[in-house]
């Protein structure tokens, strides 16, 4: 068994949901080296997260910003932590909702990935910044 | 360390939530070859998840199904990627939700799974089909 | 690649939020012995769960208790499964959403988690008792 493991940095994105499986594969290090296995991916951030799903269609990301502002709303009053403006709580929630990190099977050289799934990056922030992400893939 | 990948097909349920704990641990072709590990089970699916909740009563599961049908509606009109019917779009964001894999520490040989833990396939489409899962487990 | 694995038992904590990064710490054995890897912390529960969020501000953990118990609401009538209490469904239901594992990778034989990174522990019954978590770690 090999381990491989770096980091990337994403540019910064605004706020709303990115398929960002291309920027991903082409950072891979460990492509010709492990052929079954799996790869981690992790979002160093509280309030930016990363999950998998529909990768086609643009306006299931668009509906995913709609639903995730309606199910943690802005500005509720019984929030306790609001200094940091009105996104941040809700951007904390948010990121628990959905996730600090995937894990991907390696199969024959590659994510075994469904045909519609892709990676998206979550930016809950209204201006998140660069966001890190360290990647470690171990296998065979 | 040893690695061991395989996928298997789940034969097609109804909406809801189903315990696959038999189907998954009859299908495991490590045991006897690891006794310290993980296996994650990953579905290749954007519209059906994987969870580990509670695995004794079924009313459990059928409470689920209403509280997910309620915290994610269908028709919302604000939705713009509807073409796939009124349960599409509600079903990719209840697969983000719940996540596309469970990762479970194998113990003495065994899923190390709690008294009360199970597997559950969430099938959020009303006609899903089979769903593909790559199941992956590597120690020693 | 080594592999190190073992159990330890939290203390029984009040509903709520809580941050476990430093006694999670303190229990790790692969210190020194793993330098690139990951580590894998599981709960063997379904009515509490594990998520990384903001470990500096009290009061964040405080409105998570308070979202989530406006996002799974006690006493809804369409429950079925409420023998064991008015918090027990919703236990279900929170950990199925917050997810019963965290993974975090390992860089220079330390956890890799941001700088506003922690571990919690999310406690979703009243009296929920003690807690047994798995943690398994391997790299090289």
């Amino acid at each position: 068994m090999k381990i491989y493991q770096y980091t990337i940095t994403l540019s910064e994105r605004r706020r709303g949901f990115h398929l960002i499986t291309k920027e991903v594969v082409n950072s891979l290090i460990w492509l010709n080296e492990i052929k079954t296995g799996l790869c981690q991916i992790f979002i160093q951030h509280t309030s930016a997260s990363l999950c998998i799903n529909e990768n086609a269609d643009p306006t299931v990301r668009v509906d995913f910003e709609t639903y995730f502002n309606k199910a943690v709303p802005e500005n509720d009053p019984d929030y306790v932590h609001d200094t940091e403006g009105s996104d941040d709580m809700p951007a904390h929630l948010k990121a628990a909702l959905l996730g600090s990190s995937v894990l991907i099977p390696i199969v024959n050289g590659r994510f075994a990935l469904g045909m519609w799934q892709g990676i998206y990056l979550c930016e809950h922030r209204n201006h998140g910044g660069r966001r890190d992400l360290v990647i470690t893939a171990w296998g065979e």
